[in-house]
């Protein structure tokens, strides 16, 4: 059985130092699929690195660099959408997510779309945040990193966060860096046919030969080696807390900016008044939220909690019957089934009572039941960090609180989150609830949603797909955004007396697009400077 | 002799549990002065640390704490200016700067209109980058981090970059956060004179009593915990290398953000046209440049990199008289003194060789000859890394490069700096000089400068005090510069369907000053949201 190519340095060739191979799963038969891909070696990653290092030279010389860059991720927009039917046929033998809606009509133009939002802020400029000080001819802006960036992308969106052509790629190509991509072990299939695109984009918009280069997988030393090495720029990672943190300590040991996406248990707070307005509503919206992919957003809300007391039951109960009655998905892979059990068994040591579900379903298929927990403010308030275990599926842990004060205590002692979400009343009775809450809640999470589920993450400049430690590295950045998110992947550069011909055009005197956004002398404005 | 008191939860009080004590030493005397200051314990840090995160709440839940935190600023550069004699009396007694202009006219000065820049900057709300999305209705800005931060100030600056008072202490303030000073033990009594005023003027603003702190030392461990304990919100450090990777490895550790300026050489190209044109002018501006502070400036230019040949020889012979004749300033401190030996001992190692200067000077005063050394190109590239150690005081290298392409090989080989200078020819003769060196150059340090030296780092906008690692820990952020440097202490807040009357009014519809700048719909504006 032949092995799959590698693309290093501008070429589709096997892998130079290949230790081992694998195979995808087809998660809904459990049978492996039958393509072979390489695990790679320091030898492949020292090739791309170099590769990479030189792509991200030439490209700082060449002065139509932000057409070229703007060119390519419009083309490779248009090639995705020309190749759909094939990428989403293989998307779904890969990770078994439906072809229809999910991937088809969702997930392949949101990645589109993000695609050409980040070629609009390319050609706009304004994103590099310009900065005159006309008195003291001073003048900054985010420039590229002068460096490839390695983006690790997750399992659980095979084109929206894939590491060819999802978020963190799109962040870091449109801010003007090569990307070496780390396919996830779960769809290297759909990541190669990406990357095949991506590359035929490459040669068409004139970039150099290794703006994109890919690998499939890595022992983990490797892993480390790769986001610590001199010559990478920085990571994007997005995946398991423990992974997670194991290259956060590598790269950061090296003095190498790594953000990380990592977990969330994504709380939502049910009011009293919403309880007795729509509690039943709610519910059904709840699991309809957990139940999305088969659980496996990164902001499913995975735990709820409610005041007790009649209303509080009656939404416990409602919810019930939607989990005991809905249809249980389809998980991405088997070290995603048995780490949904030990979560669940986690939870249920700590405290929490199974209330529908809490195994997985026997057969070739990998699915899991829907699963809903319940356990008491005062347990939780316990041992708040076991009930805060992240379980990646259809999954819900409510906590009936003693009343809204105990409420508070409870949005205490959470940790980091992408999000938060809390339900009032339309009558306004909520309010004085809320007022008590929110201000807590909102420093724990990037995102505050009010009467909203958070599974749905708009590609909005005013989103935050992020939050504070350990939902994310840092509590100043989204992963999701344009142009936000390209900010992670750009350096902050000061000119001081520089020349003015030798002065990029963002920060020449007149305005290089005519629309462009500068700040300056304190004000944004799209004028030239006055000369 | 009795012990000064720390200032804790808003009391000046004995330390809990000093475990040692401390005095400063006065360098142009070289004896101790008659002033005790306590080495505190876990206990002082674990109730400042208390105390600074109820101030960080209960400043969240003022509804005018804009108002009161730009009083604040304010009123303590107010009360800086009313106490300007004594403190840049003892300043000078620990730190031996001049009284004038240093102290007196230009440090202290800078520190009180960057503390009323900042006062500015609060109230204008700019800088926390507001961005509505009408048509998703989701809004985001930076908000307070909602915890303390602590300041680690470094000894070449008493005022300027004082825990109390400086650029980090005033850029976390502003940002809406409570500071924990830990003083730079080469001037306690400065600190604790700038932390009684500071606390003066958060009494009278309103604010928590906890919003500013003051240690003085720790030992090591304790200085760990400090900056990786669950309550700490992030860290501001400047100072050396060695301090500042053990406080990040323990910050990051714990996954707390860390702001570190650490080391840099500040790498100065003189090309060939302007060494004919005017070399003897800039070997006058160099020696300048390097004996401002006695060589005691982040940026001040360490290695100045010339092409070979008459002019090269005969700057090096020029700024040789320079260092030759100009008299030698006073050190900050025995352990600085030491340092500088031990870095000329390693660029002597590494193949330097002392054209001027290279000792200690006997005596009570704390003073190094002013120090020039020289090396060739190849002998640079034969080991770069060591020949980029710093010595903090008046010392330059002197690298007489083959050609300009040797001088782009070094730009190659350099690490991350806070600056980089390149000196060319009026004439337009160095252009192809400079476009060979300026790109490569421009990667490796956060702010590049023309024909100027860059000991001047203004509070400006455009600023970039900062750059690639190991110059600092993180490319994107600057410690210098209003508001940018505020970013810094903040965290990104989106707010998804939230009620309009419960959104900060930075995000609610009208313009909360009517000039505010927000991003609405992708364009910056005044404007209120239209409805």
């Amino acid at each position: 059985m032949s092995v799959k190519n590698v693309l290093i340095a501008g070429a589709w060739r096997p892998s130079l130092d290949a230790s081992d191979t694998f195979s995808a799963l087809n998660p809904a038969t459990g049978k492996a699929i039958d393509e072979t891909y390489p695990v790679s070696g320091m030898k492949d990653v020292e090739a791309a690195l170099r590769a990479g290092h030189g792509a991200a030279v030439a490209l700082l010389g060449m002065p139509d660099r932000v057409d070229r860059v703007a060119a390519f991720l419009d083309d490779f927009a248009s090639r995705i959408e020309q190749h759909a039917d094939a990428l989403v046929a293989i998307a779904n033998e890969e990770t078994a997510l439906p072809v229809t809606p999910r991937l088809k009509s969702v997930e392949l133009p949101r990645t589109t779309g993000q695609l050409r939002q980040a070629a609009a802020a390319v050609r706009d400029r304004s994103w590099t945040m310009a900065t005159i000080d006309t008195a003291a001819n001073i003048r900054s802006y985010y420039a590229p990193l002068g460096g490839p960036v390695v983006v690790f992308g997750p399992n659980n969106f095979p084109f929206a966060f894939n590491s060819v052509a999802g978020g963190d790629f799109t962040a870091a190509i449109a801010a003007g860096n090569p990307v070496i991509g780390k396919a996830n072990t779960s769809h290297p299939g759909t990541t190669r046919l990406l990357a095949e695109l991506a590359f035929e984009a490459v040669r068409a918009a004139g970039l150099p030969d290794a703006m994109v280069q890919l690998i499939y997988r890595t022992p983990s030393e490797v892993g480390f080696a790769l986001v610590s090495h001199p010559l990478v720029a920085a990571t994007g990672f997005t995946g398991s807390k423990s992974a997670g943190l194991k290259l956060k300590a590598a790269a950061e040991q090296a003095g190498k900016p790594i953000y990380l996406e990592m977990s969330s248990v994504n709380p939502l707070f049910v009011l009293p008044g919403a309880l007795a307005e729509r509690g039943a509503g709610i519910a059904k919206e709840l699991f309809e939220s957990c139940a999305l992919g088969s659980g496996q957003f990164c902001t499913r809300p995975g735990l709820t909690i409610v005041p007790a007391g009649a209303a509080g039951e009656a939404f416990v109960a409602e919810a019930a019957r939607h989990f005991e009655q809905g249809a249980p998905g389809t998980l991405l892979g088997r070290a995603g089934l048995s780490s949904v059990a030990d979560g669940i068994a986690e939870l249920k040591r700590a405290g929490a009572e199974v209330l529908v579900g809490g195994s997985p379903i026997p057969g070739d298929r990998l699915s899991f039941q829907n699963t809903l927990l319940r356990v008491s403010g005062d347990a939780f308030l316990a041992n708040p960090h076991a009930l805060q275990t992240e379980a990646f599926a259809t999954v819900n842990t409510v906590v009936v609180a003693r009343d809204v004060d105990q409420m508070v205590d409870i949005a205490r002692s959470l940790e980091g989150n992408l999000t938060g979400s809390i339900y009032s009343a339309e009558s306004g009775d909520d309010e004085p609830a809320y007022r008590k809450i929110a201000p807590v809640l909102r420093q724990k999470v990037g995102r505050l949603l009010n009467d909203k589920m958070p599974t749905g993450v708009a590609v909005s400049p005013a989103m935050n797909h992020g939050g504070p430690y350990p939902a994310t590295g840092h509590p100043g950045f989204t992963a999701v955004g344009i142009p936000p998110a390209m900010l992670r992947f750009a350096m902050l550069q000061s000119f001081d007396n520089v020349r003015h011909d030798r002065l990029p055009v963002e920060l020449q005197d007149p305005n290089p697009t005519g629309s462009m956004f500068r700040r300056i002398d304190g004000r944004w404005t799209t004028d030239d400077v006055a000369r």
